[in-house]
């Protein structure tokens, strides 16, 4: 169902995330080494200047541009669910997708896909009617959506399919799963695997078979096309190199 | 050089300046009475689902519509100047123009033209720089500009065509002119003409001679293909709908 | 428990609801008949300006200064809840009620008492933790606070007073009252009482009894210090006077 | 005329510029080495929690706090200038100390003195319209005004006088100065001292005679009271310790 057919899995990363003096993340030295940069779009973080820039960065990596939409809330970075009906998120969604498609159409450019940001990435996981609201925007301008991989990755593409929307699934190589496919959520302790080790084999595990080991020692299915990593210092560009080895 | 050719001057008013729960304008009666709505993008007024809705409206009664960009200043209605440079104003007007594009496009219609607000477009008028700045944002798009119309319209053609820019030229039906067609300044007293035998007097003399009387009494050529109205009360749309009378 | 003592319940009005160019209410309409004026405090609306203005109408007609803060949604008119830990919430307050705070005293008055505003309200009246981070704002300030007068007053007294912090009670007009004290939802069709006469039995009936009719019929005690009223439109200023005039 | 009375130069630096998730600058590290912390107050940096972290801080080395205000502008950090009337610059002001101010006072602490940011100190010392707004804003708050150095100290005091503020005046000890005792331009290459020895030259020369070597070779008298003061990085903070010890 999902367009995008590639070899292995891609790595997909959050970039062009500063915003006006203040800067965050290291786009530089990430773009480099990934293949789908997930672009802020000015409305948890990001300006026009700053997103114009991360694209010439992307087109220069030769990297894939997607819409990397979110809430309204500069200060709290996204990441605070805030209560909006459908139509209104629709609408939010087609604002910032426009601004930034535009954006990328002065550079000669386009938009791949679009991955919600934070907690609107989060409440489209857990509530349906969210989850239609951004699939609709998806549809207008007919692009793939990147969603959660889990047990349930059936029952989005049921919907997304209404819409001709096609789906990307992404998994996590740093976090641990529970055995129905969810996150280990981040209040427990061992939310996040913390040896290399232990994250380089989910990747692999991820890319050869198709399965994660659970929390409770089970490997169950998980079917990804993406996975997600994190740039934010050497350290964790270092990490992004040997998880693109193993691929 | 204008691409809008049209028998008569269009009335052109801006539009959606609502912003979340506060209210402005009285875009319901006001839209059946003009040709092209001036739609706010989100930085000086309006938000999304506002921006949909004036779409929405505009598309009822076969308005045209232009995107109505500003300097980001909420607080200020975008009156305020702000120190920009040309490529951040550029990329300021990409964004806000591919956001209100993409509103158009999921109610099936497009951008016809763009008019900058307020301070920006002041400044436009002043400043070469930014002027050019903003030509290369209505380059992008390929769509006509709609700048005041003075006696300098030569000057403004000339650096729009190097860009394949049309140029829409607007007067004002209740502004008073000086010799040098420029706008009496607001803060002298007879800035506005208050009587409606002043207002519509002007309009009938810029639709059929393409001219206008100055403060001294002068009759100066005003080369123009819209004018500039307001719908701010029930007097305002009254007014509105005798100068469509005149034309 | 609460500090100031009145013969008779008191009247309070939202005020100072406008934001930058957008008005919004009819506050010099409103003042001259109302006791208390909750000024917003720039997070869901007003701007420094219209702070001051509002302070300075207040003061012509003698009227209590509140502070109304709100979580940082303009938007959203500070109507969404937005997920922030209490020591966020009490420094956000401290923000707040200290720049009405320094207004109020540069127009040689000062706040009487503070009250949330819309989701924040909302949130302190049924989450805890809430109301204690909003408390301790209180505290600071060593200002009663108005909250929602319900069956559970005892409850939100016991808190209140580990910290000093007196409460002000305050009951609506024209809301229906469940059997438990608490408001029937705007989402019933009954929500609102909607004939002026079901309005004025209710203040009379809480003025003169301490008791309100319930949905169910039943009269229960509600112990409030004041009365919220709106004043939106010539109508609703019309029902404040007689309102008043039934106290 | 200055209050604050010491026996040497100062050092002032703006502290507290984070904003949400964003962080800027080192402040864990700058504070020890510092006796006045110029605090942002949420327009052009900054948010409540941060303010009040900023305050603790500042608190833990006995570091005077000083608040820093201005445009409201978080975009473009309150480096553009906006246009305001006087009136709307005090309340603006008022808003943004007051709001700092109950900050501190939940700290046990208060505010020492002010002193714009940005845009507003440079407008202020070009506009004495701009400059008496200022002037107004630190009167009611019965608080000195910190100022840029210059041979103009006297037409500033004057002013200052009038409304009982004391000022504080500052000089930077790595911008090269002009004859008339003004900065040089950032425009020209020459404005900031780039050799550790020139400006520790220059801050030995402020601290025992009053004096700075001017762009021509001529030694002008420049009466400062505190020395502005950078710490970027970790180079940085270095030099603020080597001009520390120079006092």
């Amino acid at each position: 169902m999902t367009l995008v057919n590639r070899q292995q899995l891609s790595l997909n990363c959050d970039m062009g995330e500063s915003f006006g003096s203040w800067k965050m993340g290291n786009d530089e030295n990430v773009m480099p080494h990934i293949d789908m940069a997930n672009i802020a779009c000015g409305f948890h973080a990001s300006d026009p200047t700053i997103m114009n820039n991360t694209i010439v960065l992307a087109n220069q990596h030769d990297v894939e541009i997607g819409a990397h939409p979110s809430y309204p809330d500069l200060q709290g970075f996204g990441r605070r669910s805030m209560a909006m009906s459908g139509e209104e998120i629709t609408n939010m969604l087609i604002y910032q997708i426009g601004a930034l498609q535009a954006l990328c159409r002065a550079q000669f450019n386009d938009i791949n896909y679009i991955k919600p940001h934070g907690a609107l990435y989060n409440d489209m996981m857990c509530d349906d009617r969210i989850f239609l609201a951004v699939v609709k925007a998806a549809a207008l301008f007919q692009l793939p959506l990147m969603i959660l991989a889990s047990q349930q990755n059936e029952k989005y593409l049921e919907i997304a399919d209404n819409f001709d929307v096609p789906l990307l699934f992404e998994a996590f190589a740093d976090r641990l799963y529970q055995d129905d496919g969810k996150l280990t959520p981040r209040t427990q302790s061992n939310a996040v695997l913390n040896s290399e080790f232990a994250i380089l084999q989910q990747v692999q595990m991820l890319a050869n078979s198709g399965r994660v080991k659970t929390e409770s020692g089970q490997y169950i299915r998980l079917e990804a096309d993406t996975i997600c990593v994190h740039g934010d210092n050497a350290e964790a560009i270092a990490l992004i190199q040997k998880i693109r080895h193993c691929l």
